[in-house]
Formats: structure tokens, C-alpha cells, sequence
């Protein structure tokens, strides 16, 4: 079982959501109606040591850059909906050996980036583990209602963009050290570019194969068109690994002109890596015809990797 | 250093939180004002195997029932505000060892409890550990703005009233059974009967000298009036062990004949315990004049636990 299914499973045996709850469980935020014309958006993302940073080691993080790394993949979910973030919560739960000193930089590595981001840190809580460093955060953010983007929205026509670059996010420490696509984000949903958003957490592929799934139609990706993080990054690195926390997009026919004509963004890299195509199931191909989606290993999950 | 100083040095480090913040970190919730007259309340709390709940041995909880108790807790913090509550976001990392049963059943035992006090859960994310299970919630909710209660509100000859009764709440396992007091905050709240409340999670008198603290007052407790939940428990049982999940209130002198005349909950004991006191150090004293807070051991404190 992966984990989206996991949840998927999981949501469907709960009771529905209120008429408030506008997209419920399973896009990158919840959003919640409060009325006013601004939606609510809530996501809840964690990092455990040893599998989202080491902590020892010659690729170990510094608590301020594990602390870094919690709210920037949650940011990331922010930006995907076209989000404006504004708050957050944490709890923290480690080992008595973890000093509080510890404790406190990996928080003060949070509070950092949030301060960047005008993100505060409003709740937190603290608990003991035997051996597991595990730390969660919950972001609040808002959104237009008429400018949220969602992962359901893409049409058969439309190009697939991303933002930045792909693959060796791990390798070359990117995935400790990532800009949150949120400027990028809120313009794109501002300028009512896209029919679709998601970050790439877990993998292009993966994370396309969601876009194409809630939105019921399948993708071509052009892989000689994948921009590549370095020198020795493989296409397969770009299409799988994943931990690279950028934007994939829809883009209907008619705005790609003024997407590529008015990116705003000289420092963030944008590419048109494929397009979106009618089908009843999510398939990927390449630009040769080839299914991308059939491999067994689609990208990173979270819980595949525990069984 | 406790988990409040630790929490407190952190918030005092971290930027101001904005003007809408109305209620910053260091209460039971987080309160957000986003107009409209009602306030946005948030608040993140978690539960470790081993530590929270037993996993194995006479008294192991079942996965349902740790993940009631997650819950459960949050909605406790809810009560104190006397907010309602409305959703939640769940974040669960655990050994390959934990099936995807068993995460299934914790997560449906929140969800169970959810439906009862009407909380949705509206995300989620799993994770893996190499030894132990950590879960995380934060609730959503919100209170009207003129209603909300606090911590920091007591005032030298307020009553202090708990309701139900206190002390050996791990032994007769009301730790895992209890009822959130949501109906009974709202009540008190809606009828601006309480100068300040707190929920008794950690021990009456660590959480009263938490109330005392923000209040700038002192109180005495009458320990011969303590409501004991069993006939073994014993005074210093309810002072201390905490997971009583009980409100601890502030009532000023003309609202405690409407208070108790018109409590609408039969099934719920309420007793005053002591009244509030003019101090500049948040002390608190028996009937007798003794110092019960100077006690080393106030309450469970989490990060004293760990070192």
C-alpha cells in the first residue's frame, strides 16, 4: 500500500467534509472557507532524523538546518495552491540525549526562515522519544478564493512547466537548502496562469502522476527537455528522486504566452517539459510514446519505504 | 529548564507576532483574529508510544484508543479557551514494525472521537522512525472574540472551581477514556463566568501555578476539598500526577451564585477547590498557610522528563 493510498483509504471512511472545507484532504493544503473571499489553508508535514536529514556523518545537518528543512517543504505546500503563508505550529519529540540546546537551534532554524517568509511560529509542544528525532509542523496560511490552484484542475492542451531545477536534490545538499516556490507560486495563481499546481516533493513522475490523477487525464513528458540540477545528474534522477520542492504546472493554450512573455522571476528557471493529454487513467509517456508511469519505482513514499 | 521556560525563551527570541495574533504562544491555544467577531484558535500537541499510552503489558492501549487520546488532549485545550472545536491535521511516524493496520486504527480511533464532537480531519502525513511511534495533532477551532477565555485573567478574591474529580488518572485509565470538557468551557465561556482557565493536563498545581503565573496573582488551595477520583487517591495524587484533563477556573466573587446555581451538567462534578490571592510570585498555599508550590515536584513537566 503506498501512502497515498493509505489516505485515500483513510478519507473515505470518514464521515464528509462541512460545505466550508472547499478542498478537502488530498491536495497540497486543505482550504477552508471563512468567508470573506479568502480561503484558510492548512497542510501538516514532518521530518525524522536519519530519513530526511543525517544527522551524522559527512552529509549531516546542523539542527538549524533540519529545523530550515520543516517549514521549507511546508511552505512548498503553501506555494503549490498559489498561498500566502502566515503561521505555524510545531511539535517536537527527541531523546533525552538531544540537549535543549539542540532543541533549541532546530526550532531557531524554523523561526529563521519563517522570519524571511513572515511566517510566525504561534504553538509548539515538546515530548520525549527513546531513540527517533521526529518533528511535525502544521502551516497556516490564506488564498483569494478565485485565485487557488489546485492539482484537479489541468485539461487535455495544456503545457506541464516546472520551476528550477531537477534531480540530485539529496547529493547536492538542495534539499537542506531550497527557496519555497512561493513568490513564484502566488504570481502564477494571481495571474490565473495555470489550471493545475503541486510541489515536487516525491518525484517529478510521482508527483505528476497526483496532477494527472486528480484531474483525470494522463501527460507526455519530454525528457530531453528536463532541466537538470548538475552535470551528473541522470534523467532518471530528475523523473524519480524527488526532495526537489519545486512548482509543476498546467498551462492552459491560451496563457502561455504571457506566462513565458511576463515570468517575472530572472533567478528561477522556468521549462516547458510536456504537455497534458485526454486518458482515463494517469498514464505518463515520454516523448517517444514509451510509458514513464509503469516503472515500479515512481518516486519517493513514505510509506512503501517502511515495509 | 521546564518545557514553559524553555518555550518561553523561544518566544521571547522569536519576532512579535502581528497585531491579529490576539492570544500569543504560552496559553492553551493560539488565537488569530480574522474578523468577523470570531477568533481562529490553533494549538499542536502530541503523544509518544511508551510515554503517552502503553504498547504492551497490562495496562497497553489499543491503537484506537491512543489515537482517541491524541485527540482528545487537543480538544482539552480547546475546552480551556471555551472555543468549539472544528478541525484537525494528524501527522504519524512509526517503525516498518507498526502495520498499516495498526496506523489505520489510530488514526480511525481520532477520527472516531472526531465524529462525536464534530471535528474533521482535514490532513495528514505518515512517516517512518526506527523505534518509535510519535503522533502529532493540531486543532482548528475558533470562539467568539467577547467570550474567549484565558489564562491571565484571575483577580485576588476569584473562587477557583475544578470540575470532576482529580488524581490517579493513568491508574483507573481515565487517561485514555476521559470526555474533553468542550460543552462545559463553552458554557462558562458563553456565560462570562470565569476571569481565566486552564485544562489540568499536567497536575492541578503545576497547571494552577500556569494560571497564576499569567495572572500575576497567588491562590490558595483547600487540599481537604480536592474532588479524588478513587478511593486510593490520595491529595498529593491529585495535586501532582496530571492527565486529569479537568478545567481549573477563575470565577470573580458575583458570578458564583449564577455559576452554581445554574450549572447545567449533572453528570459533572463541580467543586471549588481554593480562590485566587494578591501575589507578586505565582505561589500557591494550603488551607494552613503552607507553601504547596515550593514542592520540587509540581507536575509532569515533558522536558524534564527527558534529561
Amino acid at each position: 500500500m503506498t501512502e497515498d493510498q493509505f489516505f485515500h483509504a483513510l478519507f473515505q471512511r470518514l464521515p464528509t467534509p462541512p460545505a466550508e472545507v472547499l478542498v478537502p484532504p488530498g491536495d497540497d493544503c486543505a482550504a477552508v472557507d471563512q468567508g470573506g473571499g479568502r480561503l484558510l489553508l492548512l497542510a501538516v508535514d514532518q521530518v525524522v532524523a536519519e530519513r530526511h536529514y543525517q544527522l551524522q556523518g559527512p552529509a549531516a545537518a546542523g539542527a538549524a538546518a533540519a529545523g530550515r528543512k520543516l517549514l521549507a517543504r511546508n511552505l512548498s505546500d503553501i506555494a503549490a495552491m498559489g498561498g500566502i503563508p502566515q503561521y505555524c505550529l510545531v511539535a517536537l519529540a527527541a531523546p533525552a540525549e538531544q540537549s535543549p540546546e539542540w532543541l533549541a537551534r532546530f526550532l531557531d532554524g524554523v523561526a529563521t526562515l519563517g522570519a524571511e517568509f513572515n511566517v510566525h511560529m504561534i504553538g509548539g509542544d515538546l515530548s520525549g522519544t527513546r531513540q527517533d528525532i521526529v518533528a511535525s509542523l502544521t502551516i497556516v496560511g490564506n488564498v483569494q478564493a478565485t485565485n487557488i490552484c489546485r492539482r484537479n484542475g489541468a485539461a487535455a492542451g495544456d503545457a506541464l512547466y516546472v520551476t528550477g531545477v531537477l534531480g540530485s536534490a539529496v547529493a547536492t545538499g538542495h534539499h537542506l537548502t531550497f527557496t519555497p516556490r512561493c513568490a513564484a507560486g502566488r504570481w502564477l495563481a494571481d495571474n490565473h496562469l495555470v489550471n493545475a499546481m503541486i510541489d515536487i516533493s516525491d518525484g517529478t513522475l510521482l508527483d505528476c502522476r497526483r496532477l494527472c490523477e486528480a484531474s483525470g487525464v494522463a501527460a507526455v513528458i519530454d525528457t530531453e527537455r528536463l532541466p537538470l540540477r548538475a552535470p551528473q545528474t541522470t534523467i532518471g534522477a530528475a523523473l524519480t528522486e524527488g526532495e526537489d520542492y519545486e512548482l509543476l504546472f498546467a498551462v492552459p493554450p491560451h496563457q502561455q504566452e504571457k506566462l513565458v512573455r511576463d515570468w517575472p522571476f530572472a533567478n528561477i528557471p522556468l521549462t516547458r517539459i510536456g504537455h497534458i493529454t485526454a486518458g482515463r487513467t494517469p498514464e505518463i509517456r515520454d516523448q517517444h510514446g514509451n510509458l514513464l508511469s509503469d516503472n515500479a519505482r515512481l518516486g519517493y513514499d513514505h510509506l512503501e519505504q517502511e515495509q
